[in-house]
């Protein structure tokens, strides 16, 4: 293989959300796998909301991505060489294998090899991926929900959010989507099944929470700390459980933006704000898997996928959606080449 | 029984603290218990934090009390004639018996008769009251301490947080309180036995923090929702568990104040923050009250109160509580008549 491969690097750290110019695209020869490792070759790339936390050098739950190095990623792709048990060439994998062609890892990077599910290998990165764990242990562990409760989702056509009310409707929840814009409100509606999709742009948003919510919230499943947030918390029922999964509204923690307190909504309703972190649920992940791809595979649920075609893509990729250019999840696909 | 009952009546709904001026002491006739009512002579009136929410016109999760009523309290007194079953003159009861001198009840306000425990009747206000009663389900429901786990409690030397301090300590936990002085933050650790009391106006609350909590703060029972609190969620362990009891430090909640978002730190530390309403648990305060006045009774734990002499002193009595002016529970004291 004289092959090279590109990589893409940290090349400073962003102060608030990671834009392109904080990356660069270098070319480096194809790495041979030493004893114990696997070669990949990857032809997804995600993209994820996290990023901005794994490229910060505030304290976080993983360490930060150095400077210089190749860009966190979960990967999916093909193993082309292995000199590790369990893995041989033409295994299709799913990992921790970076923004770059070619990963050359040990067999710990990987989260698990694909079965011959008849579903396409995107949905790995996406709806059986980090997204679709995320809504399942956000909702049914934190959330905890029961038939006929009120469950409102923010960035409810999104990658994760789009799963957390197609979830809540398999439990027999009422699901209320809060999005941006008539398309995602139709598709939170048409697509994923959401009884109501409030436009957080066009509408009054209380009002619209009043009126989608006459019994309250039972269970609000954020992705924004911001705004929309606040106006949720007005809404909560008694007992009301909040699954705090993302702060996409926030540009920067540094310093840390000012909101109303939350404690007296809390006392009040007895409620609670819970900070969820998947990555916590690992050693669950394939029972979730499994019966997220048998909803997948049953038509129940739905997904959408925002496809950039190559790797050039991926540096501006995590800036757009926070600018909420895409309309489900975003990819970063990689075209299999002959090697 | 030609007697005359001293009420407190609500005379207008003040806007934060509720004042003196907010009451008034009005002479009724002591009233006849009808069929199926009791009557009882209080002897302790609570004075409780709590009241601020409960005279307050803003949404609660209680009736506001109406202008013109007897302010609502727990009380504990003497039947001194009784037309319901169960009930005979000379009981000791406690139960929603108001601010005044005589009160004239159904059964279902009553709470409790207390038992001949030998200990003092006033401690059925405080440390076996709703003071006990919240720290024991806060911490142990909401907190689920496990020995060696760090415990700080702002408010340290309170009704609560000293039970919260002194559970803490019984089930193996490090104990931390803040509290405002160098008397209070001395109750703390010479009478309520915790490890390490920090005095928040004296002390760099985050620079004593980070010194008293060297593995963070596992769980954090708070009274204040205010500075005290900000400072506390900075140094949160993982999965630590926050107890929203109290909003001590803010003066009014309307219009709402600001205060740093907390979704990051939930977030990053898997932490959660619940809202506390010790009615809640009203079905198991009878296995709670055994516990406490088991601990009570083996001197593990300990309590004081501040006890003011006379219906008189009670209009003022809240905002007082506000002020920090009490050391340990604030009660109202009224003698024993000879009707």
């Amino acid at each position: 293989m004289t092959d090279t491969s590109r990589q893409v690097l940290l090349k400073s750290r962003p102060s608030g959300i990671p834009q392109a110019e904080n990356f660069e695209i270098v070319d480096m020869p194809v790495p041979e796998p030493a004893d114990g490792e696997v070669l990949v070759r990857n032809l997804y790339l995600s993209v994820e909301p996290a990023m901005r936390g794994w490229v910060s050098a505030v304290a976080n739950y993983a360490e930060p991505v150095a400077i210089g190095a190749v860009m966190r990623s979960l990967s999916t792709g093909r193993v082309v060489a292995s000199r590790a048990a369990r893995y041989q060439a033409g295994d299709l994998v799913t990992g921790w294998l970076g923004w770059q062609e070619y990963a050359c890892v040990r067999p710990q990077a990987i989260q698990r090899k694909l079965p011959a599910s008849g579903l396409p290998i995107s949905t790995s990165l996406g709806v059986l991926g980090l997204n679709g764990l995320t809504a399942y242990f956000g909702l049914l562990d934190i959330g905890r929900p029961k038939a006929e409760q009120t469950v409102v989702v923010s960035t409810a056509a999104g990658a994760v959010g789009s799963c957390v009310g197609q979830i809540a409707k398999i439990k027999g929840c009422r699901a209320v989507g809060i999005a941006g814009g008539a398309t995602k409100t139709q598709l939170c509606t048409e697509a994923f099944g959401y009884d109501v999709a409030i436009d957080y742009k066009a509408d009054d948003l209380d009002q619209a929470l009043a009126a989608a919510c006459p019994q309250g919230v039972d269970i609000y499943f954020d992705n924004t700390a911001g705004a929309i947030s606040d106006a949720v918390l007005k809404h909560l029922a008694v007992g009301a459980r909040v699954i705090v999964c993302g702060t996409a509204s926030v540009a920067s923690w540094s310093p840390v933006p000012q909101g109303p307190r939350v404690e007296r909504d809390l006392l009040v309703k007895r409620a609670s704000m819970q900070g969820l972190l998947v990555m916590d649920h690992e050693a669950r992940y394939p029972d979730a898997i499994e019966e997220l791809s048998q909803w997948v595979s049953a038509g129940r649920l739905r997904y959408r996928e925002d496809i950039l075609d190559g790797i050039e893509q991926a540096p501006g990729a995590i800036a757009g959606l926070y600018r909420g250019d895409n309309l489900g999840k975003r990819l970063i696909r990689l075209p299999e080449s002959g090697s």
